[in-house]
């Protein structure tokens, strides 16, 4: 089945001007532009881990949006970073008894995405077997002139931003969300950010570690924090009494950026609101470690890391 | 289990003067060296189809060996480049009844030939399942001032090359092979090489792959081909009446480079000698199209494209 499934992708496949060699050779090549890294990052989508494919009924639906998230997750991670998308190679383990069915319908919706975010497809290994479905994507990019953002940046005093809303995830933008990558590449440009990542685990647990890497802590504003309409749906409907804020405080997966700036460019962002999406500032970094969070009462406590671990 | 398991992994990852971020933020970011383009390939090893593990009995004997397959692999299909070894990311699906001692083992082996070969393990992704054990690796390379070495390459009238002996690889050395990196990098700085590639499906197919990227034949001589000794024993004990001369064209897992160069650069490589391992000419490159095999009654044939498909 591989060979016949190459063939026929490689004539699917974009070219690229920076992919001087693709899918066919032992490896791809790459080049960079001048002066700039080369950013790296992985991440693994399991059947029954990671999504459900239906037992009955059609996966024309779900495959796209499964191969999708595969490559979707890592440009999140790329735009954590600020960094270009350059490149993906994907690593597919097929179920046998519909294995072309599945890779054709995986690539139905990664290669839009790849598209979209000029990413080429550089190559991967395609296997079947009798097990689940396994998709491993590594995605390459490379820094801009304004250097990587990392999460160790952050610094007492500085505002906490996020990208658009919070929580609820799981009822569908788990699936569907936008990588911001555009969003992360126009701020990191135009403005001074501190450190940045994005939230894949939920804010109460993406922002410990950014605040852990930092050295600092946080003081976080129940109240601004922008809750989506998800959430309130998955809070109204659940009878786990768990409040709207607190869904959007630890559902995770929500793929928005996480960010820290000093006070003054963080009041420019928000008179700015340069994006589709809006900018909301939830709160700032404290030199105390740790994360706090001001209820609405007025009574801060802290705020306990929960979220979904959902990889490194 | 991930995060107590990264914390631990982080301290026993070396450092890598071209790593300028490794595990623990978003992605990992990597420096070329100046005019270096950036060469990436990413193989995939499931239990139950690349490897067993035993259900009774000790993990202890076979699990680093399994992960260092899991490198070795993507080694040599940079050694195939003829690309000099940077990073590694790891994606890991873990049974969940032992996952940490599972990916212990797994580490084991494969941090010592990272660090043979100077690969800094730059992230992956960690996670635990009810299935079996899987291990995907993309490794990073950057080609030498030399550039890349290409399968497409090989012209009319070039020797074909092969370093150390071929066959019988299932007896052992398809989990313990050395990934002829050093080599691929020392040929192609002091001899002008055409095309190049490693031997991980047998000759009879890896050959036809290499003519119809280069839009050429082939024409073996059977006597001429490097038998390894297992080749020679699995010939020996099997009842399927096929000679070890037919082993060492099919048996695949080789992971030597099959190489070609003009006829007079191939002589002076089989008067130096200038490697660990023997270099063997086994043929030479043909106008016209196909692999054809002289016997060794003299008489020739077609070599049908026979190996294990083991992954593109």
């Amino acid at each position: 089945m591989e060979r016949q499934f190459i063939e026929h992708l490689r004539e699917r496949l974009p070219s690229h001007p920076q992919l001087l060699l693709g899918v066919g050779d032992d490896a791809a090549i790459l080049r960079l532009a001048q002066s700039r890294d080369c950013v790296v990052t992985s991440d693994l989508l399991a059947e029954g881990t990671h999504f459900v494919l239906p037992i009955h009924g059609s996966l024309n639906e779900i495959l796209p949006r499964v191969g999708r998230k595969a490559l979707a997750v890592n440009l999140s991670d790329l735009a954590a970073m600020s960094a270009r998308p350059l490149a993906a190679v994907i690593s597919l383990l097929l179920p046998k008894r519909n294995a072309l069915t599945v890779a054709e319908g995986l690539y139905d919706g990664l290669l839009p995405l790849a598209e979209e975010f000029r990413t080429a497809i550089a190559g991967g290994d395609t296997n079947c077997w009798d097990g689940p479905l396994v998709i491993s994507v590594t995605a390459i990019g490379e820094t801009t002139s304004h250097g990587p953002l990392r999460r160790d940046g952050a610094q007492p005093g500085d505002a906490i931003l996020v990208t658009g809303d919070l929580g609820g995830s799981s009822t569908g933008k788990h699936l569907d969300f936008t990588p911001r990558v555009r969003e992360a590449l126009l701020l990191h440009q135009r403005y001074d950010l501190h450190a940045g990542m994005d939230i894949s685990d939920g804010i109460s647990l993406d922002l410990a570690r950014l605040c852990q890497a930092s050295g600092c802590g946080a003081l976080l504003q129940a109240a601004a924090i922008p809750i989506s309409d998800a959430a309130r749906a998955v809070a109204a409907e659940s009878k786990s009494g768990r409040t709207p804020v607190e869904h959007a405080l630890s559902d995770g997966e929500d793929f928005e950026l996480l960010l820290t700036a000093p006070a003054s460019v963080a009041e420019q962002m928000l008179r700015d609101q340069p994006l589709d999406v809006p900018i909301t500032r939830i709160g700032q970094i404290t030199e105390q470690a740790g994360v706090r969070i001001v209820e609405d009462s007025g009574a801060a406590r802290d705020l306990a890391p929960a979220g979904y671990e959902h990889g490194s």
